[in-house]
């Protein structure tokens, strides 16, 4: 038979009733396509269910009949995707690879994020998987990876001579990470007490485009030379201090007769919970490419926008022939590149440029490419390309086990030292652009924010 | 009374017929726009009218006491321009400058092409000329340094940190310099077949925004730092070889039951002339930036579209990880900075860019700044520009005795080469691309014109 998707908890269901469910959240995404309706049932018809306990073999062993018997000698491969709470990832691996590994094909495991809280609960639990599953039989889903623009910045990097010149210290002035939310915590407060914004966004999704914005050019496309790049350059990265932190917790707001709660609100939330929601941070990499040029990371829940973008903002032009034509504010006239990740795909570079016009005034505008309009096309899923990938063997969105621990030993330091000094978050109303704290942060390195400071507006 | 402008020919004629000649033209070119009607009228009243020859001091005599009368004493700035042929620049000016120089404040002269045939005869004119008048009072147009995109070229590269990094021949593979008419020379042939394309648009318009292009940083904007660096790049320049230029001539044509005529067919043209409609050139600068790099130029009439443009393409990048993604043409992969000057004024950087989807599929996509989205608003004309200019003194846009003998020194001995052999131009037919052999002399050099191979399909 084809390939075929199994579901595997505790809840007792038949196939029957997982292909239910299952149907009820397809849809056939782009309408009148031709068979949707046949297409439909022949995935559903290769949907299966098996109930069972997590910390089970004789659960996966049932699984693995199941899967012999589908299998019929044929596809041997398998896919574990392991869509649960951190704290049975042990027990599921051990089970599933001893009980029901492949015996003649590949046997791989999906994990997601938190792969632990530090560095030593991180290389804990990477110590047990080992255990039972060789590396490569581990892939780390960090679902920013497979996003559309994050995939293309190593190809804007790489693929056009036009930028590599520039990208270094030489012309560059600082690099902005920005990703913020316009929703609060709200349902999974509990799950997210434990792990604040820097674990649940920075140290992972931030850190990972940090890494292939920043690094060198690898020896090729393939995941072991890119994977190697990416760990060279976090390795180079200073640990982060506590000064170079700005932590914020949002607090309950109304605004046009609505009112929003704030995050200690939250009933699943701990009462006088310090766990930031919001962290701006100041990193810096320390190699010949990049020494003192500031890599400014924002992250936070409940703003007023949702957005995640990458901002490189170059350097002032030396002896700038029209500096009488710019003003007084140099940081308005300096190049701006931005690569959008979301919502609304999208690279610009601001350029200064000649107003039309008799005299010789200055303005910015943008060379720009915005996805909607020069890609008519729908954007696939990050987890679509992540899981094909997966299947496919293809381990360059993957985060490798030294990567993992290179990310941590940056982050884990000024964690513990939050942690141990209950450093209180500077609280920001529900909705708006943050703390002030994170304005002041980029100033000490004489950087404004550019999502705050620039004018975007010409789409 | 405020300024005021006088027409001097040898028709005869009073003011109020030259106000009734100038309001047929003239219109209130924004619509609703405030007092319209009054600011027309006032303007009328201040045009007035001398007849007289142009050899003549007398007349030039007259024409200063009426000037004086209406200057009353204030105001005695007085600016000439000429729009004559040629042969009579010289006994203007001198007439003008003995018989109606301001006696007070300054007297200057706008002349506009053709400034001679060649080195010699342009030598003798510019010497003509000065017996009566100081470098300072001559004021040579160029129109073309008047067009929005030229004025911005120098802006673009010296107030943004990312393109001068990139302007030498590290990273710029050629440049291309596009000027196309998408209409002949009917009505003008009597004046053009005297000239031909290389000194009508080549030696002058396009050359000028090569120098612009091409120059090294001035000491400031002032007009004489950016004449003395445009000098130093045209000296720098080889002179134009006969095996670096390709010469075409359009011929009649008939397409979807219209007719073209043949440059030849125009009466006012001599049968068999081998005037060129149509030139390609490659042309190099010998200095440190430029060593080796293709400038090539090409300007035609009766071509299949109406364009003006530079098109500088960057080198192809070195160790491209993406080789096997972008197929085997290199040169499709490559970027280029296309400044359109006109119709529609725009700049667009094409990039290579990942198709977005799965897979690694890459395709060009422009970063694009389209002037009429951008800027709502009537960009002026290029002489309303220049003439403000000359009346400011401002002389950047306008050339210098010494451009224009450096510019000379690269043509001449090409186009006397061209004249004494009698080389026969490569036929087209009208609204064509013009002659295969513009394509063979950039093939000589491995390179492309932009405006054909490309594939502009962003907007």
């Amino acid at each position: 038979m084809p390939p075929g998707v199994f579901g595997y908890a505790r809840t007792k269901m038949s196939d029957e009733e997982l292909r239910n469910m299952i149907s009820m959240t397809l849809t056939c995404r782009i309408d009148k396509r031709e068979n949707c309706g046949d297409k439909m049932e022949h995935f559903l018809q290769r949907c299966f269910y098996q109930p069972g306990q997590y910390n089970s073999e004789e659960g996966f062993a049932e699984l693995d009949r199941r899967l012999k018997e589908k299998e019929a000698g044929k596809l041997p491969n398998r896919l574990f995707y392991l869509s649960i709470p951190p704290n049975i990832f042990v027990d599921v691996v051990r089970s599933a690879s001893r009980a029901a590994s492949s015996s003649s094909g590949w046997t791989r495991f999906i994990v997601e994020k938190p792969f632990g809280r530090d560095s030593e609960s991180s290389g804990e639990l990477t110590r047990s998987l080992k255990k039972y599953l060789v590396e490569d039989q581990i892939f780390r889903i960090d679902h920013y990876l497979g996003k559309e623009l994050v995939e293309n910045l190593s190809v804007l990097r790489f693929s056009n001579l036009v930028f590599e010149p520039l990208w270094s210290r030489n012309y560059i002035r600082n690099v902005q990470f920005i990703f913020s939310e316009d929703f609060g915590a709200e349902g999974r407060g509990g799950y997210f007490d434990n792990y604040g914004i820097i674990r649940d966004i920075m140290q992972n999704h931030l850190l990972q485009i940090l890494a292939l914005f920043a690094m060198e050019t690898p020896v090729s496309l393939d995941a072991e030379d890119i994977r190697n790049e990416k760990v060279k350059v976090l390795r180079s990265m200073r640990q982060l201090r506590l000064e170079d932190v700005v932590v914020g917790q949002y607090k309950g707001h109304s605004k046009g007769g609505n009112s929003y709660p704030g995050y200690t609100d939250d009933p699943t939330v701990p009462k006088g919970s310090v766990t930031p929601t919001f962290a701006a941070a100041a990193l810096f990499i320390d190699n010949a490419r990049w020494d003192g040029v500031p890599f400014l990371m924002k992250a936070g829940k409940a703003l007023h926008i949702r957005r995640a973008e990458i901002r490189v903002q170059f350097r002032h032009v030396p002896g700038n022939l029209y500096r009488r034509n710019i003003g007084t504010d140099l940081d308005k006239a300096t190049n701006e590149l931005v690569l959008r990740v979301q919502p609304d795909e999208a690279i610009y570079l601001k350029i200064n440029n000649k107003v039309p016009g008799l005299g010789m005034r200055l303005d910015r505008s943008n060379l720009n490419l915005l996805y909607s309009e020069r890609y008519r096309r729908e954007i696939p899923d990050a987890y679509e390309r992540l899981l094909l990938d997966a299947i496919e063997g293809e381990r360059r969105l993957f985060i490798r086990s030294d990567e993992l621990d290179a990310a941590w030993a940056i982050f884990t330091p000024v964690l513990r030292e939050l942690e141990e000094k209950r450093v209180a978050p500077e609280l920001y109303p529900y909705g708006s652009r943050g703390p002030v704290g994170a304005h002041y942060l980029a100033a000490n390195y004489n950087v404004r924010w550019g999502d705050i400071s620039s004018d975007d507006g010409s789409f």
